[in-house]
């Protein structure tokens, strides 16, 4: 069971569904157990009934093996502070992205990245990895449409990467390997690149393919 | 007529190559002004007679409408003070990457990339615009394969960047204009991401697409 805290979100529900209309099961994390609730009822009725719970955040990492944390950067440490004692032994998958303001750039983080300062915060506790950062919340969220870019995964940890590629491909993209956690803060410099991208434009849909592979 | 300024490496070799090809002359610029004319006539010999000549790299700055820099990062203060007097109210395009050791992450500048460095070091001048950080050498200087990979155009003035997203479809591929010059900062560490991942795979031409244009 993959736990997706802030699941209420564009990006966590969108993960939801792929996952739940993938047959994983899915328990959405929200700081209001009841829109939580509501968001797993999103998910059951776009998949058709697939297994979607919904609770609180803490509720949800406590319950969940493996934790997705898609919340906005203005809720990290908080998010992460009132999950850390439900972590203990899980991979932890971080999408945060740290835009700034205008949101073309990045705010800079002393951690090196949103993902490094998850990793920091959860301590041995959690094994870190990054992905997700570059694919549209609305593609994921409209399962009638193939995923045509890539989900580019980062992290220390050879098996809990393993796992998040095997989750990644699960939603219908294509996983690419980056390699070590500190790549995350290229990944979340990526997301901004394709928001000033996109504006030219008014495209607000674009995704990272690498080619060559 | 191009300036491709250290053009005796892989990507400036590369780069006249498929501009020579595409009809567009070229002059390389060389330390040895007798090392660019034998890259000279290596392209002159690729392209079936392409237009191509060699030169000092001051002599080819000097005598080009538009300038490239295509040299190692150790070698790029060095370059830019040589070409400094032959830049005038031209566009250089940088594709400097600082890559770091290991070469899967880029080397801290403190005016944030090496293509805002040029900006800096070359003042009003001239035009600086970023591109073909992404784009594998090898492929380039391969006339016989399409380019599967798009160059990432980047810079504050619109006019040279819009003669720069020219100068990079003559080359086959497709330019995506992703915004400000402050983005190269993205663009550099996105080759040492790309440098991470292949080497997972064992592949070393790797190159970036954006989905959703």
């Amino acid at each position: 069971m993959i736990g997706v805290i802030g699941g209420t979100g564009h990006l966590g529900l969108g993960l939801a569904m792929r996952w739940a209309g993938a047959g994983i099961a899915v328990v959405i994390g929200s700081r209001s157990p009841e829109r939580a609730r509501e968001a797993a009822a999103r998910v059951q009725a776009a998949t058709g009934g697939g297994p979607a719970d919904g609770m609180g955040n803490l509720e949800a990492a406590r319950a969940a093996e493996l934790i997705v944390v898609t919340v906005p950067a203005g809720a990290h440490v908080e998010t992460l502070t009132a999950i850390a004692a439900g972590v203990q032994g899980k991979v932890v998958i971080d999408t945060t992205v740290p835009l700034g303001s205008p949101p073309t750039s990045v705010t800079p983080l002393p951690e090196g990245s949103a993902a490094e300062r998850t990793q920091h915060m959860l301590g041995d506790r959690a094994r870190v990895v990054a992905a997700f950062h570059t694919v549209p919340a609305s593609l994921l969220a409209d399962l009638t449409r193939p995923i045509d870019c890539d989900v580019l995964v980062c992290g220390d940890d050879a098996a809990a990467k393993a796992r998040v590629v095997e989750l990644a491909q699960a939603t219908g993209a294509r996983a690419v390997d980056v390699g070590a956690l500190q790549q995350a803060h290229t990944l979340e410099r990526l997301t901004a690149l394709l928001v000033s991208a996109g504006r030219r434009v008014r495209r607000h849909e674009l995704g990272i393919r690498i080619t060559g592979l």
